[in-house]
């Protein structure tokens, strides 16, 4: 049975501001909830219509009407649960770092979470103005790789000016990728769906990169943000 | 001001078999209105809040929240077009070709028409199954790309048989793309976004590649169609 409290609460962990409160966040679906329950994350509470054989304090057995209720998707599948916000760890400096510049789009953060996974990467920076990474619809697009990837939100102009790094960036009149010298390490910044990288991120910017356009002069003027990630990434990485 | 009938045909044009039957689709916000006006797509009827100076005929001035009203979208942006399905042409089967068999999400075919675009490909292949390039919600992901590249549904299976290509296809045991010779006219195959590229088809692939994986052996099982598509793209693009 769910009490009301846990309807409210559950429902409230939809906005940052209560996530952040109660250091939880929620997670659907029995894949991605596996996953994450053999992660270092720790579980809260599961609400599933089927037992999943873990510690019986931690688990509700639920209709699935009651499921419904509490789900943020349109076809709950079998389970719910909340776990708790790891504490923020130390960006690891060593290898291939990528930087959001205000990536607004929950699927856009959710997807660039699961490829820094694909392409072993385990630092993400984010700026503040970056969607929340536990935001139930980002946690549902990385499928499970948001326990592999090291998420650190902070104010991007100051950790990037700390960082003795080469700083990527893609631009309209950045060096061609394919005929770059690219760096083993460093950092690769993507920015805003709409605006791009910053002014004051630009600054920053020691390669400026581009992805050559292979269609003709009226072909769409850009690339989405994570398709984008996935070619340079996948340039980055291919030796 | 608006009537019934226009507000009721509106609403149908969500469903494919509403869609056919009136020879119609939905396109929001001005940019991508815009875009469609100078392609070579006819204008079926506008609603706008602001005149787009276009044949008065065609187009409706409404109030804000009558387009509230007929909009597809959480927030409507200035004006809802009507544009003719345009008639099926020929595929082209000079260069490279996507197909995709079985594609169900929106927001991946969208996607992929404006990989499409930005890599000047112009002839994507659908299995029947994938999802209505006209859906709007894929006609908002492409950007306007969808007046670029000529979209062809038919049984993929057939299509593929008759062709005298190479028939490119990713597969986990396939040889790594980015130590492939890679073809520079073929049919590059990708599948549906669960379970991959169907046994029907694979018979049909005479190249079997694979994006490597850089992670870990935890790491994520595969990478959503779109960026994969990307990926792929790139590799046979850059030369």
């Amino acid at each position: 049975m769910l009490s009301k409290s846990q309807i409210k609460l559950i429902a409230s962990l939809k906005q940052k501001k209560y996530r952040q409160q109660h250091g939880l966040f929620v997670v659907e679906g029995v894949k991605t909830i596996t996953e994450l329950l053999s992660s270092n994350l720790e579980l809260h509470a599961l609400f599933t219509t089927q037992s999943f054989n873990i510690n019986a304090k931690l688990e509700t057995i639920i209709s699935a009407s009651d499921l419904k209720r509490i789900s943020f998707l349109k076809n709950p599948n079998m389970a719910l649960a909340l776990f708790k916000i790891p504490q923020p760890i130390t960006l690891n400096y060593d290898g291939l770092i990528v930087a959001l510049d205000d990536v607004r789009d929950p699927g856009n953060l959710g997807t660039i979470i699961r490829l820094c996974d694909w392409f072993g990467i385990t630092e993400l920076l984010c700026s503040q103005e970056t969607v929340d990474c536990f935001n139930p619809k980002v946690v549902q697009a990385t499928m499970g790789s948001i326990t592999r990837v090291n998420i650190h939100y902070a104010d991007l102009k100051e950790t990037l000016s700390e960082m003795d790094l080469p700083v990527l960036g893609a631009f309209m009149e950045g060096d061609n990728v394919y005929q770059s010298q690219l760096p083993e390490k460093g950092v690769l910044v993507m920015g805003n769906e709409a605006n791009g990288i910053s002014k004051r991120i630009e600054q920053l910017v020691t390669n400026k990169i581009s992805i050559p356009r292979f269609g003709d002069l009226q072909a769409t003027e850009s690339l989405n943000v994570a398709t984008a990630t996935a070619i340079l990434l996948s340039e980055l990485k291919r030796r």
